[in-house]
């Protein structure tokens, strides 16, 4: 059932229960060059963790392998629960069409997370604040247009025609949805996906790119976020190499109060 | 057949070919504290990938979930090509024990790895020789006998009480097989999950810690590897945060020639 109030990223991301296979559709808000943002896929899968019946404690980590590119339309998620332990889930997500190969495959793990020994050894990065700085103007694949992205460091033109010299990949900028929409699990997964390429900022243009398996470890969970209360996050990415048509990516989501929320890792692959 | 003159490595991730069951078998020699080394568990997976019929190009990445303890004795790995395109694979191995529940889920990706723009954005961390750094002493845990460790930096008494306040997590290391072996990916595989417990450097003592998932990229396919012609590592590892039970690791593999082989990242389960 569609809300009319809905915020368009529960729209797209929405799952239509079943007991071990569910249902979903790729949603024309969130598309990218050849397919569905990999942010709203990741965060469609994670939805239908969250909302399975016998899902317990919160998301841990998600790794999304993206086999093959999703065609617009319906898919199914078939969705099993590996392993649970006392205070730990393991499951096993395939995505796929029509009955065709799977096109995403992940796996993810849940916990309870009980109070302990509490440390965090890096300090959220200098960044002025949301409100004094332009908001990234739109380029083409519409997911980006959901965005609300906001450059402190490492903004590119990517309508240039490329650098001479290789640049720097680093970016530091604050992500939003552009209509504001309170941060959970949900958001924070796809905005983990929600950097650009790392070899578009390394190159200043536009290459062909898609990114092959996704990591993100959630070190908030709901009862953090929701004491929070937050609708962007403070994000950095950089990229280590970029090697035979490869390149990885690592990145953190901040809090604007100083918590590190998320953290994630990607491999890519590009030409060029 | 156990070859007298094979490494103790290859004799403990030695996986006997099936179509899609394949067997293994834990190692005395690679023992943690209360199951087989991590590390050996995740190159012994690789292993049977590798060694595959139908496997094609190299290791890319590969996410290993540690569902539950593995006992010592035989496991079956059910070994499963999820999804082959023209130039990469998608593989999911379950890892489990008489017929029980899986205790170990992995993910993995294979690519035929073409000629592309390279360029490798971060330089190789500062290190004296690894000839002229005294080996770290021997501990408990039967699997660290088996590997030399020099650290540089963040070198940690384990057998210390804890410290007043918690210290950096940061470890920088010469990592080399004991009985020194050339560097391959099962080998890179292996030591990406062979830094010791970030809580362990923070806190200055041993607590129980389990790792929970790990994800290793690689940046280096079979003919580099065969170029550099090395037998140990420079790794480095950090942590961001503990909280609620789980914290995190991220860290590099080096070659001594300045060549980033592996990064790496993983999620703990600690008790603190």
């Amino acid at each position: 059932m569609l809300n009319k109030t809905q915020h368009l990223f529960d729209d797209a991301t929405r799952v239509v229960a079943g007991d071990s296979r569910w249902q979903g559709r790729t949603s024309p808000d969130y598309w990218a060059f050849v397919g569905p943002f990999g942010g709203a896929t990741a965060a469609t899968i994670l939805r239908a963790l969250v909302e399975h019946p016998q899902r317990a404690g919160d998301p841990l980590s998600l790794t999304v392998n993206y086999c093959a590119p999703i065609a617009e339309g319906d898919f199914d998620l078939d969705v099993r629960l590996v392993k649970a332990n006392r205070s730990s889930q393991h499951w096993c997500v395939e995505l796929s069409q029509g009955g065709a190969d799977v096109s995403t495959l992940a796996t993810a793990v849940f916990a309870e997370r009980r109070p302990s020994w509490s440390q965090q050894q890096v300090t959220i990065p200098q960044a002025e604040p949301f409100d004094q700085i332009k908001r990234y103007p739109d380029v083409a694949a519409s997911w980006t247009r959901q965005y609300d992205f906001r450059f402190i460091e490492g903004y590119t033109d990517l309508r240039g025609g490329g650098r001479a010299r290789p640049a720097s990949a680093f970016s530091k900028l604050w992500i939003g949805d552009r209509v504001p929409r309170k941060i959970d699990c949900l958001s924070l997964m796809a905005m983990s996906d929600a950097f650009f390429a790392r070899i578009f900022h390394a190159r200043g243009e536009l290459v062909p790119f898609g990114t092959v398996s996704l990591t993100t470890y959630f070190h908030a969970d709901a009862d953090d976020l929701a004491g929070e209360d937050i609708t962007r996050v403070l994000a950095v990415a950089d990229a280590r190499i970029f090697h035979k048509s490869y390149g990885d990516q690592f990145g953190e989501l901040w809090s604007p109060s100083g918590r590190l929320l998320a953290t994630t890792t990607q491999i890519a692959y590009f030409k060029a």
